[in-house]
């Protein structure tokens, strides 16, 4: 079987509601249309199956050991995965059997089977004021494991929002367990979002000459109230050129992952070679989930 | 004593020729300049004592250890750091007793002694085609030490060039070391220079919470057989933000740093305090110069 050096991937900026059927009935609206398009991967946002707030968040938190009645986010990413062949990936909230609440990645390979989790392992505490004040840790438990996956063609590092700013889980994500892409769910504030948003996906990109995700659900601007998204999904290449990017309305971004030319950067820039070891190291250390 | 919190730094990016007396007369002036605008700190280029070429970089080369008559730049350095009570940052070509040649960054304190060294750690060894072709392990041998230098009222880490590309360098020298600023004298080539000089000083600051310097020397545009330098010699504050550029031409850039400024940032994000030690680490070994 020839391996698939190329391949179409699709960021899906969905829109959400505050009812969870209706959010997924946008999920699936847009899971159909990149399935249809071809899409080999498709990426959906941070917490996309509710708004990122923490009323939300518990309403709409499933459970991956519940019947599969109880878990309609999880099934419903399965049964597309399936539909169209394609890989899965995006953030919600998970509900553990003791009662913890971690904002999850997801990853549904085209057997529709969960073929890993990423529990957000550095939450969204930050306190600019007049630019973003959150405590996501009032809401969410922090996971305790970096992740990578392997979709059978290239392997992906899992990490949401937040963990972007912390270079080191990059590095041990291309380092240590060979990403090639990195794909980051994020929901960044409206203050920190224009300046840190598309600087830390192309940080991310061009210190591991990967591809880099970084998506986010569609802004929710029927009620001022919710949490304000800066949207911005984009995508960038192992070179750190943006090759896709938009604004915060639904929508969803195609493109081209093309391993090959990723292999040709890597040469070309030869950092993977080039690294010091005996001056310093990232360190990875195994976590218990 | 009050600590000084606040203070000046003064970027030159200093005119070159292929004689290396006319080159140095060019950095007196900026170094005159300077200090009479009252820089507490002036950063210069990569070699800022020659051209970016083998040839002139063997030329213009000075033993540390030789008499004050042989080390003219040093001297200059000397001069002007007492002369104007400033610390003064910048690289040359330095050449060791045992004929090796290194790109060596030095940090001459306001008592105008040569308080640290740093010799650049990765060297420029690029293929990228119509791009950037360089090899300059043909000129240079490697240092064997991460390096950062204590001005007595901040902490300076010192970076060259392609040293911008490991993210781990400039983790040890903030997180190991406590540098507060991040000085990197560079010539990016023109075909890396706009997509990857600025995004990778910003990432670099974004990542540690820290000022960032990219210092280079202006474009030798007089003949275009000679390396031609991006130039951009930009500051870049603790948030990420570019408080100051310029193009390639002679200038000098000026900007204030403000240490108050950067402990408020780490602490509205508080990265240091969230990193997962537990999940990764990022180890410094020290090595032998």
């Amino acid at each position: 079987m020839q391996a698939i050096r190329k391949f179409k991937i699709a960021i899906l900026q969905t829109k959400a509601s505050k009812v969870k059927e209706q959010t997924l009935s946008y999920v699936q609206e847009s899971l159909e249309e990149a399935g249809k398009n071809g899409a080999k991967v498709s990426i959906l946002g941070e917490t996309f199956n509710c708004l990122y707030m923490k009323e939300y968040c518990q309403a709409a938190s499933e459970n991956f050991s519940d019947s599969p009645d109880k878990t309609p986010t999880l099934n419903l990413l399965k049964e597309y995965a399936k539909k169209y062949n394609m890989f899965i990936i995006g953030s919600i909230p998970e509900k553990t059997s003791d009662d913890k609440l971690f904002n999850t990645g997801i990853a549904i390979n085209s057997e529709g089977q969960l073929a890993a989790i990423h529990r957000k392992i550095h939450l969204f505490d930050i306190n600019i004021p007049g630019r973003a004040v959150y405590k996501e840790s009032d809401t969410f438990s922090s996971g305790n494991q970096i992740t990578v996956v392997d979709t059978g063609f290239c392997k992906i590092g899992l990490g949401i929002c937040y963990d972007i700013r912390f270079a080191e889980q990059a590095l041990v994500m291309c380092q240590k367990l060979g990403a090639q892409i990195l794909v980051y769910p994020g929901s960044f504030a409206m203050g920190t979002g224009p300046i840190h948003w598309e600087l830390l996906l192309r940080a991310r990109a061009i210190d591991n000459l990967a591809y880099v995700v970084g998506s986010c659900c569609a802004r929710f601007t029927e009620d001022p109230s919710v949490y304000q998204a800066w949207g911005h999904s984009t995508l960038v290449d192992p070179f750190g050129k943006v090759l896709n990017t938009t604004d915060h309305d639904p929508t969803i971004l195609y493109g081209e992952i093309d391993l090959d030319y990723l292999d040709q950067v890597r040469q070309q820039i030869p950092i993977y070679q080039q690294k010091r070891y005996d001056l310093y190291e990232i360190v990875h250390k195994i976590g218990n989930q």
